[in-house]
């Protein structure tokens, strides 16, 4: 089976997911807007700003030109930063009208909408006609670009609410070294993979303060428990934190030096102050922005969130780290499995 | 509150849970078979063998003779090793009727029974007549006893079929850096705690063959999954493995290189064979003989664990290591969440 899929974004995650696909034997186009690097990927068959030391396949082809990404296109994956993909979205539905195409649409994106606090996929919803796109697949796990560069095995979250169109996009990705699962929860697929960024900035902070690998867990199960409240609350099964989009990617990014949410953490606990370190890290820790819009969506369905909660204070009430971490401890004892005081 | 309590077992884990005790303001005995140590315990305040630089509360007293520990007892803590377990427990039946005691019941080990592939707890529930003890509770989580005796904060999950007695616990052993949780799921505790060992073994393995943080995850997630199956056909709720006793501990473990059974996988990765990795170590990997009950366990409940098989088949069938993992990806795609299967 051989599918003509049009890339959205042409950063790592984007670049490698497009190799990935022409690897398995598709036609690929992939879509960036900045025409020196999609030049580079066609004739260098290189991506040196995102991926200094990969080989692109040379039959993967780049455009920045909507047009051609789209022709025929059978799915289109999202792949761009979330704050830009409503504009996107809005910009190809003209194009596949034009083009008379009326393809799956997949997201790779993590995060929630700015303001309106939208999973990616409600984003998509909106701004894609149903009568333009065959279902939505969000696609999400533990996966540093880098590592699947090297094919290292990788495994993902393929959600949808059609069953069907889930394992289509499945049986397209899957190979030796890339394997996905299907799960119909997409509000807990989505919800895990933007609120772990939250928990990775916690774990960072008590890794600054000197705390060893007891805490460190405590605080990415305890911080687990919150999230799957909340998301059972917008309508998530929980077992879907228990998945690849909750556990999963919250070991890779609650773990690994490499993850920015964690680095800035750890430079909180330190003792910096958070316009220092976001100033210091020079591009966007995406954590600090999701704890506003977590402890808003908390508040407003009455969802108990203490770590949310306390990170929250250190980040925006200039409240005393150590204070909130003594307050958390001297709460009353609770139950583990606590979903029915939602 | 004041309360009598006497710790089974003065290795690392029982001394430093007495001394929290005692801290507590508890009045406590800790039991032990090596009369050298427990002289040095009572004398020195010292427990080198086990905690070389750790300062017992002079408060602390520790005895060989259960007659002591178990005079006027509310409390008897089990912290010894899983297959001493039942002999102790039938020792103690007899001193507990002849000092007229009724205690709650706790253990703080963790694994199976050899041979029975029994849980602690229910060992315990065989070994000691329902008309001398007053409950059972289990301790389990993410807790380096290193780390408990810094004072690093650290969160146990407290289970028990009687909540009351779950609360008391939770009660007698919560202060500023140690905080407990109640779960009424026994089975599902029990089982995380025995069988994220084999996990962790499948993980160092994994680093030991030169893979990354994404199949790291995997591993510790699709582990985590067949894990909660099993737990499940046993009679556990799935949402515990979500917590301290699953997911906790699987990252204290799967993530450490301080955990003997990631050391033991490590060098199976890296092409010893399991004779040499178990002489090298010296000591017991507990995993090992896990693995093969959860690979019985699962064959007599007809529930898919295609993760401990392959490590089965590597430890007990000299199967090669890279291979299994080829049969793991080559697999059909699947579900994310499929307790229905089971």
């Amino acid at each position: 089976m051989t599918v003509k899929i049009a890339v959205l974004g042409a950063g790592s995650w984007g670049t490698i997911l497009a190799n990935l696909l022409v690897e398995n034997g598709h036609q690929v186009e992939l879509w960036g807007n900045d025409p020196k690097k999609v030049a580079e990927i066609n004739e260098q068959h290189t991506n040196t700003h995102y991926l200094p030391d990969f080989k692109i396949d040379p039959q993967l082809h780049a455009t920045i030109d909507l047009n051609v990404a789209l022709d025929q296109v059978d799915v289109v994956l999202f792949v761009i930063p979330t704050q830009a993909i409503r504009a996107v979205a809005e910009q190809i539905v003209p194009v596949m009208i034009a083009k008379k195409v009326k393809p799956v649409i997949v997201t790779a994106s993590k995060g929630l909408e700015q303001g309106t606090h939208k999973r990616i996929s409600e984003v998509l919803t909106e701004a894609i006609p149903e009568t333009n796109r065959n279902g939505i697949v969000v696609l999400s796990g533990p996966s540093h670009a880098e590592d699947v560069a090297q094919k290292d095995i990788t495994t993902l979250t393929a959600a949808s609410s059609d069953l069907i169109q889930a394992q289509w996009i499945q049986e397209i990705f899957m190979n030796d070294y890339f394997r996905l699962y299907t799960n119909p929860d997409v509000v807990g697929v989505e919800m895990g993979a933007a609120l772990k960024n939250v928990i990775a900035l916690g774990a960072g902070a008590l890794n600054g303060l000197g705390y060893g690998d007891n805490t460190k867990a405590a605080l990415m199960t305890r911080g687990l428990a919150e999230i799957s409240r909340l998301g059972v609350a917008m309508g998530a099964n929980p077992l879907t934190f228990i998945g690849l989009s909750g556990v999963g990617d919250l070991i890779v990014t609650g773990t690994s030096v490499h993850s920015r949410n964690w680095r800035a953490g750890n430079a909180l606990g330190k003792g910096q102050k958070l316009a220092d370190v976001l100033a210091n890290m020079g591009m966007v820790v995406e954590g600090v922005a999701t704890c506003k819009a977590a402890y808003e969506l908390a508040q407003q369905r009455s969802v108990d969130m203490p770590i949310t909660r306390a990170i929250y204070n250190v980040l925006y009430e200039d409240c005393d780290i150590k204070t909130e971490i003594a307050y958390l401890m001297r709460r009353s004892g609770k139950p583990e499995i606590d979903f029915d005081e939602v």
